[in-house]
């Protein structure tokens, strides 16, 4: 196995390494050892026992990672970059020292903007990653997730972003609260997640009131537990989209996320009238990584 | 001690107990053995680790009970009223056989509606003594809590009412989500609740949009833990104002509730032109209580 070069994707409870070469990927492993499992010194020996397999003798292998490995509870903190700014900027780079001489490693930096208040880590490589396979885009990115970003990218830049905090509020609300009596399955129901997302959209000012109807709805009524957690669902994206929307109205969209989650998201907003294209989340992270390690050898 | 009845409160996790005698509180006692901690059985002898030192010797004593002691997960299940109706009826006490002959047990039952659907069970109980300590009250009666409830009573009826999560929600995003790491502290700050408030208030459309705003604003501008905790809570009391708006406005209101919450709701009511009346959650409790023995002893 030749490997050129590494990409990690190191989030709070994951980390991901793929080895690449003569630009193909050679391999892929991942640990549940992500940032928030581990202290300072912890990072290398984690990130050996999954890539150390793949490093040529007697050579320096370029590797690197974006994430929350560069906040800083992380490795070592990559400052923020404000925008409006591209998504990557080789001289910044966070150049991270280790022991082991076979590495040489970079994080990449997160952004921040200051009005209103907002970061993200790890986004901005999957953004770049985009712009790399979309050259020319300008529109609108959604990346569903824990904590959803919208991102405004014009000329190859991010010129601003919001995140929601959907993802994190439907794990919450489905296994902490007292909604999780009435939630589980593994199954969907389409129907029950559209009725939730129109409450949502038609009248966003009324969450506060719809939430607890699930759980009465299940005693009263006989609402099934799959029924519920789609409905939950239609909701929170419901109230995302509803406030999203001076970023998604009139505008192209690309979602970038996980197969399912793209599919819920791009059902809602085909449902008021956006034709979102979808990315494969990896592969944007990859194509990100890519890019940055392209402008450290060029 | 000459214990004429006693009162108990029994919750999801807590049992309150109190002995009443010739019109006055005798003694009060508490565990934390809620209904959420025991199985059938468990129930009489939690209870009578609380109460046996208050039992008179051959005679049998009433026990009025209120609370998730009713739902089909406790002790005996006492199905749900429908409103409207009035808070209480003495014909629907739901009678809980015990194996200690000195007790004679009902339980209040809880109210359901069936559009939009919602239950309680509880508060039934301190609407009840609302209304026996205000007789005659004709308006909306807010009880802030875990699940906030807004009830439209008229005419000694309860007629309509909402569950609003704010609690939970509050206590999920404070101490289990991402925003925990900017929050904490016993401290409070008026500023940043009535700030939370606004926000929600003027746009409760934007609410997905504000939460984690709190985290990049600890980040970015150096937010304190307190303020931002203070600013969550006006935020999500906000909402719940939002959508409770066709409840309060231009209506006599009255809130029961705990004198830290009452306070809060007060605060945000009063900003919003409404003159709310405070009761104590306790005080409406025992009277509620109190006037379910009354029927059935009349």
């Amino acid at each position: 196995m030749k490997t050129d070069w590494i990409a990690v994707d190191w989030g709070t409870s994951n980390l991901r390494a793929w080895a690449l070469g003569d630009g193909a990927i050679l391999d892929h492993a991942a640990s549940p050892e992500g940032m928030g499992t581990l202290s300072r010194d912890d990072f290398e020996p984690a990130l050996l026992r999954l890539i150390n397999g793949w490093l040529p003798r007697g050579k320096v292998t370029d590797v690197i990672a974006c994430g929350m490995v560069g906040s800083r509870q992380g490795w070592v903190e990559a400052p923020y970059r404000a925008v409006p700014c591209t998504p990557l900027d080789h001289g910044e780079l966070m150049r991270v020292p280790t022991r082991d001489a076979r590495l040489s490693l970079r994080i990449v930096p997160g952004l921040k903007q200051a009005a209103p208040a907002d970061v993200m880590r790890g986004e901005e490589t999957q953004i770049a990653g985009a712009l790399a396979l979309r050259p020319g885009f300008d529109g609108v990115l959604c990346l569903p997730g824990t904590h959803s970003k919208w991102v405004h990218v014009s000329a190859g830049e991010v010129v601003s972003f919001q995140t929601f905090m959907t993802g994190e509020m439907f794990s919450l609300l489905s296994t902490q609260s007292v909604l999780r009596h009435g939630m589980g399955g593994e199954g969907w129901d389409d129907a029950a997640f559209d009725l939730g997302l129109s409450e949502a959209l038609s009248r966003p000012d009324r969450i506060g009131a719809k939430l607890f109807s699930l759980r009465a709805e299940g005693l009263l009524n006989g609402l099934s537990p799959i029924a519920a957690r789609a409905r939950l669902s239609g909701l929170l994206i419901g109230v995302e989209l509803a406030a999203a929307k001076p970023f998604w109205l009139g505008q192209p969209v690309a979602l970038i996320g996980s197969e399912g989650l793209s599919r819920a998201y791009a059902r809602a907003l085909t449902a008021q009238g956006a034709q979102p294209a979808v990315l494969s989340a990896t592969d944007c992270t990859l194509a990100g990584l890519a890019a940055a390690r392209n402008k450290v050898t060029a």
